[in-house]
């Protein structure tokens, strides 16, 4: 198994790479290999276009490191982030069944590092091997889960409350007292991936301070009093804290 | 195969509503027939609810006739409607990956008849024919990228251009002057579905009517001018009008 190319920097294990993800979990050996082979690791700058929507997929992607931006665009070219995804997520996969299309733009948002294969591969593997059919499904149906969780939160969650979630979901679940976080990425592409303009989101960010005590330098968010944010955000949300899909 | 109940009124052919499913379609006759023998046709009124978000999912149900709201509930009785379907459409299936639960409650909006299938038969069926486990695949990959669009516009269509998406959507693709629709559903519900409140719904409206010259009377919806709401609605949206999900 190679994982040579003339972008790549360093040595990544696709079989083991592979065998972490739900699509590919407990598939036959021969489904496997097939991938290992074909994958080809790659290293790609921040603005890199990964493909457009409505592009004819040739490939899907496994992110290794790094964020990549979703998005869709308006005739008027107004821009719709429809995710943000890290290591761990597959990219572009959905195009088996939207007649070989991307159903939406993927950009590199800083330096990615990410796995491509052929999606024929994936075709055929949906086709011959029953487990990752299922797999599939699987995967597809937390992922509808989510996005029912997004349009609920859109329709009955105000500005700062979104932020709140947004947040929450980057806490340790085991850790209920004095919690440091990062923000993954900018706070203009967080506005955006919240549907928020950069205004709204400043002054959603400001209330939600004043609601819940905590502190935010730079990138760096100091939540004092995690049951304040979580009584704050959750009341307005149909599911209770933590979340189903992060207890793993 | 019988079709009677306590609760039934009329006579529906089974097999064949099960045939015009995109989830059956080239399954074995086995699998067929299987559905057809333990399907039961039931007519309940406006208010019943059908289950509720969190249950032990027993059976999924197939809408024969009338209009059922999903919707989903927070601690403090907000409640977010998450869709409105009608006949042809399957409830509580995807209960099969969500540990068998369903995701949301159901109501019908009025009187709604519709044919109740044992879940373990899905769940059975999606594990031993292929064909099957495929067509669920593709139809909830249909779903998400109808729940992606719906993204997209929450977070880039004014509230005018949201209800402009609504009616169109419901617009025969053959005429282009001169359409009068029904609304499906009463405009307290639009509005929810919308994730609107009523008064801002009623604002929206009235913009809508002033800058496309629609005009809404009761429930009935008359377009003289199909180019002024395609222009109005779909200049903020990635998709061009009729969306491909209407093309079939």
């Amino acid at each position: 198994m190679s994982c040579s190319s003339a972008e790549t920097q360093t040595f990544v294990d696709i079989p083991e790479a592979l065998r972490r993800l739900v699509l590919f979990k407990g598939v036959s050996d021969e489904t496997l290999a097939r991938f290992s082979q074909e994958g080809r690791l790659f290293q790609y700058p921040k603005g890199k276009l990964l493909y457009l929507q409505d592009d004819e997929a040739k490939s899907f992607y496994l992110i290794v490191r790094g964020w990549v931006k979703l998005f869709r665009e308006t005739i008027e070219g107004t821009e719709a982030v429809i995710d943000v995804l890290t290591n761990g997520h597959l990219l572009g996969k959905s195009a088996v069944f939207n007649n070989g299309l991307h159903g939406a733009s993927a950009e590199c948002v800083e330096e990615v590092q990410l796995i491509s294969f052929p999606i024929r591969l994936l075709k055929q593997a949906i086709e011959e091997d029953p487990k990752l059919a299922l797999n599939m499904l699987t995967s597809m149906s937390a992922h509808r889960r989510q996005q029912g969780r997004e349009i609920e939160h859109l329709n009955i969650q105000n500005a700062p409350q979104r932020i709140g979630c947004f947040l929450l979901r980057l806490c340790p679940l085991n850790k209920e007292t004095e919690i440091t976080l990062h923000l993954p990425y900018d706070k203009t592409l967080i506005a955006a991936r919240l549907g928020m303009k950069p205004e709204t989101f400043s002054r959603a960010l400001a209330k939600l301070k004043g609601e819940t005590g905590i502190h935010i330098h730079g990138s760096t968010v100091k939540i004092h009093d995690m049951q304040a944010l979580v009584s704050y955000t959750c009341s307005h949300c149909s599911s209770t804290f933590p979340c189903e899909d992060l207890k793993g």
